[in-house]
C-alpha cells in the first residue's frame, strides 16, 4: 500500500481547521473514505473539546497543547506525571470489536498512578497507532478517553494517531497515554511516613483492570467470549473488558478524612509488588489472603490454568485495586469515610 | 508463550530498587536471562538519572515522576505538551539493527514541536512496546532518549516498557514520547502576529527527520541499505537514519535576536501543510521551490518512485526542517543570528 503512511496529529485537529488540507490528502492516500475521515475528525475534535476547561488555551494549540498553570494555587507545586499502556487487554477489545471502553481503562490507570502520589490530574495526551486506521474505531477510542477525562476532571489536550502498516496487523492497534498532574510539595504521598504496625486497607477492583491479560487470555482461550458462567454477572468477554476503575474520588475523599501514610495502585506485580514500592527499607508486608473472597473471575483463571497462588498474586490484582496504608487508630475514620462513597475498606494486612 | 506478559514501569526502575522483585519475576517468566535483564535495568536507570536536574525529586517517584515547578520564574506560566511517535523510521532502525539514535529522533521531534510555540522543555516520558523484549535493544533506545534529553536540557522522568506478544512481531517495537515544557503566556509564539508580506526563512533539515518513511521505504526497497551513491555521504540506510535535528538552540537564539512572528516545524504535511497551521485565516503561502537545492536523497526518492512534485511536498520536508516567519525588516537580523550558530537562513517565500 504505497503512500499509506501518515500521521494525524490530533492536537492539530483539535485546534485548527487549516489542517483539513492534510487530512484530505492523507485519508485519500490511505484508501480511507474522505467523508468518513472528515466525520471522524469532527467527532474526535468534539470529544476532545468536551474535556476542556478554562485552563486550556485552545485557540493557541498549534504544534502543542497549551494549559495555563494556576501557579497561585500552590506554594510549591510539583508536577507529577505517568505514562502507561493497557497491555494485551487491547486484544480482548479487538476480538470483541468493542473500542469504547479501552480508552477509559488507559485514562483511569494513569489517573490512579498519580492520584496515589497525592496529585490531581491536569491534562492527558494519547498516542494511538494502527496497522490500518479505522476511523470508527479511532473515534470510539477517543470518545473513551474523553469520557474518562471528564470524569476525572482533566483535559484531553493532545494526541497523535499514526498508521503504521507493517508494524501492526490490519485490525490491531496500540495505545499509550501520558498524564500530568500537580501536587503541593508538602502534600506528596510517598510512603515515607509508613511505620511498622501500620495497616493495609484494600478497596475492590472492577475486574482485572489492565494487568495480567496475556496470562488470562492464554488460560481462558478454551472458552468463547460470550460464554456465561453462573458466578459471573456478564459473559466472559464483557467481564474481561470491565473498565479499570478510577480511584481519584475515593483517594481525594480519604485524604480529607484521614491521615494517609501511603497509597498503592495495584497493577502489574500485584498487591505485594506494588505495595512494597512505598514501604520503608527493612520493613515487609504481612497479607491475610483470606481477608476477602477472591472474585470468581480469578478463581476461574486459577483453576483453568492450574496456576499457583504465588503466580496469581504476582500477575493479578485479585480483586483489590487500591490499598491505603494508615496508622491503626485511623482505621475507623477510613471505614466511615469509605461508607460515605459506597466503598468498603477491607483490612487485609499490616506492615511488619 | 504463557505468562510472558509483563510490564516494566521504567519510572519504578529509575527510582526504586524495591521493584527488583518484580523485575526478576517478569524477566524469568518471559524467558529472558535474569542477569542480562538486571544489567539492562541498571543501565536504563543510569541513563535516566544522567538527565536529572535539581527539579527532579528522584527519591519521591514511586508511581509517577516528580518535577518541581519553579513557579516564581514565570508570571503566567503555560504548560505546553506534545506527544509523538517516529512512524516507520522504526522499520529502518530494526532492519539495520541500529537502535541508538531512534530515541534521539523522538525526543528531538517532541522538543521541536513545543519549541516552535516558544516553550522550553522540562521533562519527557517514553512508552516502548515490544513483541519480545530485547534488553540490549531497550537499553540502546533509552540511551538515545537520555542523550537527546541532556542535549535539550530536559529530564527523562518516566517511562513504560511493555512486552506485548501477539501485537508486535518478535523483533518489532513501537515507541511514543510525551514532552512537557513551559512558556510565559505573553511569550507564546503562535502565528497570531503574522501579517501579509511577512517572509519565510527556512533552516536545513538533517535528512527525512521522522516523516515520509512508509513512502520512502516503499520506493527505495529496490536498493540495499548499504548501497552507496556518489551524491550521498553515507550508505543509504545510514542516510535514512540520520537523526531528527533539534532546533531548540537555534530557536532560542533567534527569539533573542529578532522579533519572530511564527515558527513552523516541518513534519508530516510538509512545508505548506505545517506552515499553514500558523498563518492567519484568509492568507496563503507563496513558496519559491527553487530557492534551495533539493538534497540528493529526496531527488533519489522522487526519481526512483516517479513521484509528483505535489506529493513530494506533502510527504517530505524536502530538506527544510524549520521555518521562521518574520517581518521583512527582520530578515537581516535572522541571517546574522543564524551565522553565529553556523546555520544558514534560506529566504523561501512569503505570506500573501
Amino acid at each position: 500500500m504505497q503512500k499509506s503512511y501518515f500521521r494525524i496529529r490530533l492536537s492539530k485537529f483539535y485546534f485548527s481547521d487549516l489542517k483539513g488540507l492534510s487530512v484530505e490528502l492523507t485519508y485519500k492516500t490511505a484508501g480511507v473514505d474522505i467523508k468518513a475521515g472528515e466525520e471522524t475528525v469532527k467527532k474526535i475534535k468534539g470529544f476532545a473539546k468536551s474535556t476542556f476547561n478554562e485552563n486550556v488555551l485552545s485557540d493557541l494549540g498549534l504544534f502543542g497543547g497549551f494549559f495555563e498553570f494556576q501557579k497561585n494555587v500552590y506554594a510549591e507545586p510539583v508536577l507529577v506525571s505517568s505514562v502507561d499502556g493497557v497491555g494485551t487487554k487491547l486484544k480482548v477489545a479487538i476480538a470483541m470489536n468493542v473500542h469504547s471502553t479501552i480508552g477509559q481503562d488507559l485514562v483511569n490507570h494513569c489517573v490512579n498512578d498519580i492520584a496515589v502520589c497525592g496529585a490531581k490530574p491536569l491534562f492527558f495526551l494519547d498516542y494511538l497507532a494502527f496497522g490500518k486506521l479505522n476511523p470508527e474505531t479511532a473515534s470510539s477510542i477517543v470518545e473513551g478517553f474523553s469520557v474518562a477525562c471528564k470524569q476525572n476532571g482533566c483535559a484531553l489536550i493532545g494526541g497523535e494517531t499514526a498508521e503504521m502498516p507493517g508494524v501492526y496487523q490490519n485490525n490491531d492497534y496500540d495505545m499509550s497515554g501520558t498524564i500530568v498532574g500537580v501536587v503541593e510539595k508538602k502534600k506528596i504521598i510517598n510512603g515515607k511516613r509508613i511505620l511498622k504496625g501500620d495497616v493495609l486497607l484494600g478497596f475492590v477492583a472492577n475486574g482485572l483492570h489492565t494487568n495480567g491479560y496475556s496470562l488470562a487470555r492464554k488460560v481462558l482461550e478454551i472458552f468463547s467470549f460470550d460464554q456465561k458462567f453462573d458466578d459471573l454477572e456478564l459473559p466472559l468477554g464483557e467481564e474481561l473488558l470491565r473498565v479499570h476503575k478510577s480511584y481519584l474520588n475515593l483517594i481525594t475523599h480519604l485524604k480529607k478524612e484521614a491521615d494517609i501514610h501511603g497509597f498503592s495502585h495495584i497493577t502489574g506485580g500485584g498487591i505485594v509488588g506494588n505495595t512494597k514500592r512505598i514501604i520503608p527499607d527493612g520493613s515487609d508486608l504481612k497479607i491475610d489472603w483470606t481477608a476477602w473472597e477472591l472474585p470468581y473471575l480469578f478463581k476461574l483463571i486459577q483453576k483453568t490454568g492450574s496456576i499457583s497462588d504465588q503466580e496469581m498474586r504476582a500477575a493479578f490484582n485479585l480483586g483489590i485495586g487500591l490499598i491505603a496504608v494508615v496508622a491503626k487508630d485511623e482505621v475507623d475514620k477510613i471505614i466511615n469515610a469509605s461508607i460515605a462513597l459506597n466503598e468498603t475498606a477491607i483490612l487485609l494486612g499490616e506492615v511488619i
